[in-house]
């Protein structure tokens, strides 16, 4: 079976000018990943004609399909829509369908007038097939030539992944005979890329050539995954065997053995022992309790928090002793252990997590440098609290805080659930 | 003066499966824009000889600067440090300095034996310039051919921006006569896309055809920003007279004339008032607090949040009373308006602002739909307060709720003080 290849084409000026992330092809690549497709170039260019022009025949000599987000709204910058007409010779004609759609959206749902712009979203090139965008004004297109699938989505996120959900994925599974692409990823935490290498030297030398292992390295975190591509009952049962094996090799530092960031990790170890949590947050401002309520169903396992900013609010909120605050400072085991209590007492759930630290860039000292972190978890019976370091910038700092926050919590409830 | 045109590839199989959303070529798109290098293609391949290989062929024929980020962690996986050397026909040899560097970082920093594998992250290709990585041990080399230059550097965000404005800025600027690159950008809220290009309609077609016009649009906010090449007395006068008329065209959808975020103009707004601010989360589980926090000096605005999740902490935190969560439910105007006044009752601030609502993907009714929301912003004198409904995804539907919130509150704060 032959490999088939995609190339993702985004286009928008904002792309390279670094205003916006391109969070699209992510997105697309994984969901093309899963059905057997083999993304093997992204490649972003401006609203310029020439440019368009030249990725469409570059990406089409060297791939099967070629998906192309971006350059479809309804102003005088995006050129994508004429460019396809020209590209694939074809005329621009009223699409009555795409019409219809989307004057019930301006009936139903946006409840104004529509303009002169917005009707011409209607108008496509007569060479391509429309797949319907459900959840906006600018219609998905499909082009094909000399074999090869081009398929032209709007930039807005939500839209362009209604019309691969709803159109794309299914129609490159009937296109094509694709191939079975199977992962194992497990995520292990508290070690080093290369101190992970060395762990697992022998094992990686010893591996099957048809299967790839891969370091994905995140600021504390690695995840480690296994590819192979083939027949999907051999491919199975041989990632599995090597899979068992990487596990116990890392077991010490192993999170999760499935694909999952360390909130859902966190949420499903709460679920399953039917177990609550709140969080008293300063440095962090918010963010662990905006990460595990990011998750459907947070609800069932998640009071809240107190984000206790000002130390007016420590004080008042979480009953932190002014004195404690005055001689030991915001940032030290102290005040983490009592905040831990503060909030369990409060909000009267199973489990807390606490953390005060300075975030940087300013606000350090030399006895408390930028980065120093007092993390406490614990329960109404036990509290842990460690002291971390660390050198990065604000916003990682904060993430890294949220990241041993919740592997503190885990291990924790796993220690309280053992036997 | 010519453009100088700049490629950035991005190497690692995690960006073509979809494990990793690239940031790293959007800032550097960003700072490189801003010295008025003009990137023109941002490239993502996988960890394979051949494409990248043919990456680099392909981009240095279309570029003058490549920038090259990842591949180059010390496990097996990563082949990009020998591809280059190959590429640029060197020889590996051990940089005296970088091993020194490295074996400081393990003995001051991360106290832990080095291994092997760290100590080769120290041999690099006879053919490169070494640009120093002060915040890892991967080093950025710099190799020049055929009067183009390359620059590689490791695909941590963190080492590739310290590597950046350590050396690659200002390398650049003293290699190349770099033309300026002028922008003006201004952040509208509350107006579709289409409905803004039809009101400045006659601005746009009459802007002269140095000055590009383009729409950033982002759920509800649309950025607009003009750009131009040239000679910077020129260009900034032409800029600013046409930026000025923008202005004035948009100023009922304003929010900001500088390329600001929302949380930013809030923060900006409170510290130029003075004021302090708390919020009470229901559906935004603390993504309120979590934006304000992400900015340095936070503290000096915002005293905290009270992110109340579960119904009891509304109750007994908040002050809600229990009768009126019965009879209207968490998600009503009643009780968005009393978690405003029990918030600013214990945190004793300026101003707050209160949401509850419907996140999604479940927990919807008729009457009250996925997507309902009730936002509440005031002080001690007033309270606003409105339902809004999103159609997007649980995360969308959180950072649009956010965002009107703290829309609400700037304009709120705009009229308290006019006058």
């Amino acid at each position: 079976m032959q490999k088939i290849t995609a190339s993702i084409i985004t286009i928008g000026d904002e792309l390279l000018i670094g205003q916006v992330v391109d969070t699209n092809s992510t997105w697309m690549a994984h969901k093309l990943n899963n059905i057997g497709v083999w993304v093997h170039r992204r490649l972003a260019v401006g609203d310029d004609w020439d440019e368009i022009w030249k990725a469409m025949d570059d990406e089409s000599s060297q791939s099967d399909i070629i998906l192309i987000t971006g350059g479809l709204g309804p102003t005088a910058d995006d050129i994508t829509k004429p460019l396809l007409c020209e590209y694939f010779k074809g005329k621009m004609v009223t699409d009555e369908a795409t019409l219809e759609h989307i004057t019930r959206i301006f009936e139903v749902f946006l409840k104004r007038p529509m303009i002169e712009r917005n009707i011409k979203q209607a108008e496509v090139p007569d060479t391509c097939t429309i797949l319907k965008n459900e959840r906006g004004t600018a219609p998905g297109m499909l082009f094909e030539k000399e074999g090869k699938l081009f398929i032209s989505m709007p930039g807005v996120p939500h839209e362009m992944k209604g019309i691969m959900e709803d159109h794309v994925l299914d129609l490159l599974q009937s296109r094509f005979e694709l191939p079975y692409i199977g992962h194992r990823t497990l995520l292990t935490f508290g070690i080093g890329e290369s101190f992970l290498a060395d762990k697992i030297k022998d094992f990686e030398e010893g591996l099957p050539s048809n299967i790839k292992l891969a370091y994905l390295p995140n600021y504390g975190m690695v995840r480690l995954r296994l590819t192979s591509v083939g027949e999907p009952s051999i491919i199975n049962k041989a990632l599995d065997t090597q899979f068992a094996e990487l596990k116990e090799l890392v077991k010490e530092h192993l999170v999760s053995d499935q694909d999952l960031p360390m909130d859902i990790v966190v949420a499903n170890l709460l679920k399953q022992h039917h177990a609550t949590l709140a969080t008293a947050e300063s440095c962090t401002g918010g963010y662990i309790a905006h990460r595990i309520t990011s998750n459907p169903g947070a609800s069932e396992y998640f009071y809240g928090s107190i984000v206790s900013y000002d130390n007016s609010i420590k004080q008042n909120l979480l009953k932190i002793n002014p004195e404690i605050l005055a001689v030991e400072g915001a940032v030290s085991k102290a005040v983490v252990t009592q905040m831990v209590k503060g909030v369990l007492d409060v909000m009267k759930t199973d489990y807390a997590i606490a953390v005060s630290g300075i975030m940087g860039p300013d606000g350090g000292s030399s006895e408390k440098p930028v980065g120093t972190v007092w993390i406490a978890i614990g329960n109404n019976r036990s509290i842990e609290a460690v002291r971390l370091h660390f050198r990065f910038d604000r916003q990682k700092n904060i993430e890294l805080t949220a990241m041993n926050a919740m592997n503190m919590l885990r291990k924790f409830i796993l220690e309280n659930h053992k036997g």
